[in-house]
């Protein structure tokens, strides 16, 4: 197998931009085939990488499913019983986890400083009514589906999202992801970037509707970087948006899944693969309009926005660009962090070409 | 706070079309601090507001909620055990106000004259097979909404909305609100008008659709007029578009779910008007392929139609043109009336431009 | 009552494309007033009508609820025990016959042989995890339907679809459509034409999308006619794909539901009409991003594709330009079939035409 038009394609992005800082690494069948870095980003340097932070927690769950600790099909309030208010009994861990819940944010609203205490947000969104009656549509909960997820996870497992991943995935199979950084780390961290101030002033005004402003937190869109580079932020490992990982650490987290790794034996079976990636709502997003398709916090392939890969693929972008996700059928596994923001923000454009010259260079070999 | 920019809107509006004849009334935090009326229509006339007179009917419902009456997740053959048949044993209250039975109208269609004979109709719904299945989809459900609503009020408290309304609501809070609108009031009554002939030969052709056919009853267009301004349709009080009001009636009726009005305590708890205001369906509808968003009864605000106020708030629209709301988080009550209705019908976009400007001056006085 | 108008129209179309071979066949309430062929096609030649299969199956599925033998309401493994595994023991027949159950393809696709061999294909759907959580959407079933279909009615009756359609329904009323066709009917077939190369590099590409590949069988587009035409798939009698008809068999087919033919009463009753014919889906298709609306099978008048009909109407398109729909209102039933495939497929734009012309010359005489 030759993958020399990925190899030229991400250089021609470095020669064309001499500010292009990015990672890439490819597994095909369990093996490392391509491990790239560019510009300001050595092959170990991390990033944080925003809402591809949801893939690893979506492993996470896995993880529960493949042990029998979780169902997907099964009520929320079973695990967590206090979710049961204002109308919310029967919603299911599968609805939760795909943005139907109704839960993008809370009354009231929310900034930063609720992320870093996760007991009392969890607390608000169990009180909480659903802004729309679970199941009449799906929205992007951008922050809270990290903070549903992470107090499912601990219900069931005693553990939060970062400890599991931490300790039963990463830690043995030395991938680096890093829910709750510690400092040992920070000399690799390199800080994600805004996009430029030309870009930002070129860019459409987000959609007025009133629904999409819940799941922000607030404060103006630029406090972000302030906020996804703090080291306070960065040590407390909210799965929705607090990871930092190399693209070595996300394709290597997706490659585990179907494969052994660091002598440790695949961690899901395919039974369980199949239930994380079938699709659990599709259709336009409420707020923005767009097309979606969510499996078990993964996003499924989607054109026009997500076209990433084939039936059965899985993963997730992150705003900043980075886009990592396994496709079982011809067995790759991706991994793309990039320093600068692209607008509109979600996976690169030029992670999507890189994903398709994949695809393309393994058929051309087999 | 200074509402300047909103009397210079609404006099520009005047200015500009020497016929507009509108009335707006605005309340914040339960205090009338707009009232304007122009042209034909005098602060205290009536004028028939078509579906705004939903809203009066959704006000009536959640008074039956929060006095636990009713229970909006509840099957409606709960209460009108006639209504099973046919395939609707399990709707619910909730989908049947939203819009999701399928019952937008009859086999064989109906005409104004079913409208004057609640009790036939209301049969001729329980026993209909409904258009498309319970919750595959929504169509706005422009008359038997009204019918739906009514029969479930009567076998509830035993009397029609209209009884509630007056008896419970409107007469003890001096709300200038009317359905079964008395001859003691025909004094006041200006007649709604129609668009110009101009206007109505420059309108696209409405969405050549057979569901789309199903909710108007028989007859032209044009005979619209001659029902809705007929004082014996007047007298009847049909819940889903036979209300006359003021926008003192309108904005008063929103305004005192929140707040005392007449020395009398709100009307509703905000768990109640949480319950009301829930999304219940999202989407494009049936038959117009439009978005759409309802809660029980109300419209949620719903870009880009329907953009009248932010996340909770809740109301309705005539086709007339009518425009009333409230918008529970700046504590707006918004109440507006115009008497030649606008092309397409429904919200006057000068009423979207009011509502707009009175958050504005609100921003900008906080 | 003259329908002048719509002969007119069939002869322009001739005029206009001198290969153009086409048969065209109406009733009104029961008494057949139209009965035309041009071209390649003499009144009873037979051609293969692709989907148009499908109203055939549904009229199978329709005479078993007719019985009582079958309830579209239940669930599918109370009948087919086996469809139960991987989550899909609640999917109700209804869902699974309006292409909501996520079963468009197996893992590791089928070809055109596995057409051959129901048991195996059968088999493979019932152990199939679903595409998409059945619900969540829907996308045509464009082939599996007919397994799907097939596998239910030999569970429930004993016997295929095919042997139901001949025994219960064709024969006696002595209709022209062969589901399994035998020998002694092959030399009235007329093989099904591609578009012309013209056409096909005319032709817009198909949407990218992974989850619209699934339906296929294996291989190149234009294998497609030479399946369709082999007598190998002929005699098989797939149940989706696999009929053979005239236009007088089709719209003969669509007459008897509701009239007397051949001496034998109405095949179903108004209220087993009025299941079959409720909209069990309706919205954006999966894959395509198309508005469709599907009842039980049969397709529901769907604007802008498919205004085949008024309120109630139901009946199936071929991809290679047939059509054949019952509308109870005006009381028609049409068959329409075309040699050459019409781009980009589904039912013919001409046979929308005529269907139209038959309906406007029904309202000038009535």
């Amino acid at each position: 197998m030759s993958f020399a038009q990925v190899e030229a394609a991400f250089g021609s992005y470095s020669s064309s931009d001499p500010a292009y800082s990015a990672q890439l690494v490819v597994y095909i069948a369990g093996q490392r085939v391509i491990d790239l870095a560019v510009g300001a980003l050595e092959p170990d340097s991390l990033l944080p990488v925003y809402s591809s932070s949801k893939g690893a927690t979506a492993v996470v769950i896995a993880l529960l499913v493949e042990r029998g600790q979780l169902e997907i099909e099964e009520r929320v309030a079973r695990y967590w019983p206090e979710f049961a208010q204002r109308g919310k009994s029967s919603v299911t861990v599968g609805q939760m986890l795909s943005h139907q819940a109704g839960l993008p944010g809370v009354d009231g609203g929310f900034g930063w400083e609720d992320l870093l205490d996760h007991d009392a947000l969890a607390t608000r969104l169990a009180a909480q009514r659903p802004f729309w009656r679970p199941g009449a549509g799906a929205m992007y909960h951008g922050l809270t589906l990290g903070t549903l997820a992470d107090e499912l996870v601990r219900r069931v497992d005693g553990r939060p999202v970062k400890d599991v991943l931490r300790e039963d995935i990463a830690a043995p199979r030395d991938l680096d992801v890093w829910l709750g950084t510690p400092e040992s780390e920070d000399s690799r961290v390199v800080p994600a970037l805004p996009p430029t101030q030309d870009e930002l002033a070129a860019a459409p005004a987000p959609v007025p509707d009133p629904l999409a402003t819940l799941w922000a937190p607030r404060g103006a869109f630029i406090e972000v970087f302030s906020h996804i580079n703090d080291p306070v932020f960065r040590r407390v490992g909210q799965p929705a948006a607090g990871m930092l990982a190399s693209a070595q650490g996300l394709a290597g987290l997706y490659a585990c899944l179907r494969h052994e790794a660091n002598g440790l034996p695949r961690l899901l079976s395919e039974d369980t693969i199949g239930q994380m990636s079938q699709i659990q709502v599709a259709g336009n997003e409420l707020g923005s309009n767009l097309p979606i398709r969510f499996s078990v916090i993964f996003q499924a392939p989607t054109p026009p926005r997500w076209p990433f890969g084939g039936v059965g693929a899985f993963g997730h972008d992150g705003a900043g660009g980075s886009l990592a996700f396994c496709d079982p059928i011809p067995d790759i596994a991706f991994g793309y962090t990039v320093q600068r923001m692209p607008l509109p923000g979600g996976m690169d454009a030029r992670a999507l070409e890189l994903a398709r010259l994949v695809r393309h260079c393994l058929r051309g070999t087999r």
